[in-house]
């Protein structure tokens, strides 16, 4: 499988909270030296919170639709917690197809992958404080433009699924005094 | 089943920590427009800690005795947290009676319940300030009055479970530096 | 809260699936010696199978109109299951209220009861050869009448969720080869 | 999104151990009625049994490799177990992507996407004797031909994986008396 | 820490329902070879069933005052199950001290340390149809003799818990229909 | 088993993150009244953050390598949280052998095996300020020294596990965005 390409499979992790414009900068850069590239969905039971908007299965959509522009074979996998650093390579490990190596910048998922034996290179970095999902999610709250930080896919998929009203919501102070 | 009144049967969610005198009155609203009420006991698991001092168990008798003077239908059901937005609602289904109508002013569960079709209509609010849980065990740990706050029937219970020595006790600046 | 009974406040667990006469005549004796019952519905996160077709919030309805008939302050929790014995008793106590005695006939729980130093008191059995959830499944699979064999508000309840039908279908065998 | 096809997304649950000539088959008659396909691996915390020897990430290869042949846009996701049939629907609705149409032959998927008003459609079947997991599971373990009843791309997984050798090993019956 | 033995800490696991003297001379054995033994107690969450009368804590003792008299550094670490082979081992590992080295016969523990890369070493074997964990339950059920197939402390410790008395109990036919 | 100290068994426990010589000073002045030592090792299933850095297998070690010298008998065992304090106490009931005395200054431990009857003492601290894991934890990341604030066996077993690489690691500021 492997072609003239450095590594044949590469594994890449995010929340994609949602996917945005640094992510898909990232993976252009990524796709130059890979065969195939799994992406991993990270907190993918995670949905429905200010930090958190989009569903596992919102954030496939998202990706697949904005990758398959690269034309490379790609793999999109929501990835649950667990909660237990010690067995969360084996976890991805089971979910995913084979890789060779790992690119990530988080430096718990260096060191566990690096326990592990398995290679980890770090990602570059495109205008961090511009491209972030922080920032994307303050401005969806606040009624901000930011469409212009992700792919139009992605952008259009939010639309759909009413995401910004969804993320408002949520961010509405609680008017009952506690719950759940 | 449906009387005469609005709704055959309401969903109405809190952690009663404990049940109060702004509950109550709640209560005592809602059950003009309803045949039978629902009351579910959230974050069930959760117990002797200073802001969750109360087991669900605990918290279901203090419900019942209470409620029980309104004679109208009621369930009392607690609530395991599954730390898992998307299924929560299908999680609470699964839990009690099948019911046409959720009460609630928390902007997570009344989202939910939109995503899922269930219409939410907002909680009337009664001195909130003032009949609070945060007050309540607040005062519990200062050695204030706190028993004007709640029906009778729960202050009674409070005091045969010796609940406010529990929650005095848990409030103890921990003396050991650190464990668990 | 004891009155001239022998017991302030017992346990009682089964899974009814469904609630059927057997239970409601072990219920009508119990109630002679308790002030308050407490009954437990086990499994409760089971649901959609052919030996446990009901969700919890459906046995709970069923119990609790039935139940109310005996004119005795009653309280119906779901339990769910935790796969780890020894700590179920405290699973089961920290959702109920508290009580004095456990009514059961299941060599299981009466020993983990016991070594927990609750009293545990066995149960009249009344034709259970007839009156069984095993039997009535049976016979709501083959078409059969079931309804003598449940109070009436039990039998309305099946069919007004449509419960034949749900545990018919569940009952066909697989045209797929495998799967979930 | 929608084209000239009767369902925009469609959703197909098995558990692929492994993906074959029958699953194959039943696909590329699917593909004639959808836009996009969503393919559930369920099962997927499963692997190194007799009955489910594949880790989620080797079916999900397995499966994307096939399946890009059809051209069409397509997810595989991986579906861990729940064991709570009421919240089950939800959870694969928060992993996938959106669709409008169920595709399955199981009762138990049928009846809960039925309950919770998702259109199921039931699958041509091909040939399920030969073409069954099952067989081709129990051919592995007595060293017969097994490569013919599945895709080309899949034996060649199944292969570097060493899929074989690891299912002949867990076949041995145990020489030590118990354990795990 | 290596010594002059061949290995300088190895791990071995079983169920030990009970620990008896089978075990006993596995590890009188493999000490001759191993500077530092962990013994893992598998199913350490199960208890109180026929098959899983004793808890971890007390297998851990059983153990532990049979295997002292070894004279040399030992671990006894209860592991539960986690229902997720392909993580299984990072869980253990996790758990214990490093080890170097396995000492097994079952098919599933020998092939998830082998694709671990953790090399495995077969037990020898001491007459298994006597000294077995099922022969002894069943002898104990049966109310015949037992202890002369268990160390002599071992033999003390179920006495003292008074674990045939428990294990008798839950062998008797369920008097009710179904629970639990 | 109870010779002529004044308790048979006592459960002591902590995280040990890492085991210093303030619980050294602990466990040798207990020794005095206690026939057996059982050391509960708490959150066992974290590890890999820089508040929990080591795995419970890796703080089994140290703490079993270091108590040896005080020549009694002594059991440790991993104990994973439960999240569920009704229960906590029936689970480290059910890991370790039985005993008659607790020791601790942890409010909620304390109240915990009181409610649930179990007799708890307090123990005698030894220059908390220094002695601590946070203090120790704090010199490891700023490259201070800290060897001497644990036993020398410690120390030699968090260098052989390159503990100190692994903490300063996992304290680099994230220089990702956003993950896991």
């Amino acid at each position: 499988m492997k072609g003239d390409k450095k590594y044949d499979r590469a594994f890449y992790i995010g929340r994609f909270q949602p996917y945005h414009l640094g992510h898909h900068n990232v993976i252009r850069t990524l796709i130059k030296e890979v065969e195939e590239l799994i992406i991993g969905v990270g907190s993918a039971q995670k949905s429905h919170t200010i930090t958190d908007p989009f569903t596992a299965g919102e954030r496939v959509m998202m990706i697949s639709k904005a990758v398959s522009e690269f034309n490379i074979p790609f793999y999109v996998i929501p990835i649950e917690d667990v909660e237990y650093n010690s067995v969360w390579v084996s976890h991805v490990k089971a979910m995913v197809p084979p890789f060779s190596v790992v690119f990530s910048n988080n430096p718990l998922v260096e060191r566990l992958f690096y326990e592990a034996g398995t290679p980890v290179r770090n990602l570059p970095l495109f205008q961090r404080k511009m491209y972030s999902g922080t920032e994307i999610r303050r401005r969806m709250i606040k009624g901000d433009e930011w469409e212009s930080l992700v792919p139009r896919c992605v952008a259009d998929i939010i639309h759909s699924i009413r995401g910004v009203e969804r993320i408002r919501k949520l961010a509405q102070s609680d008017k009952s005094e506690e719950m759940q």
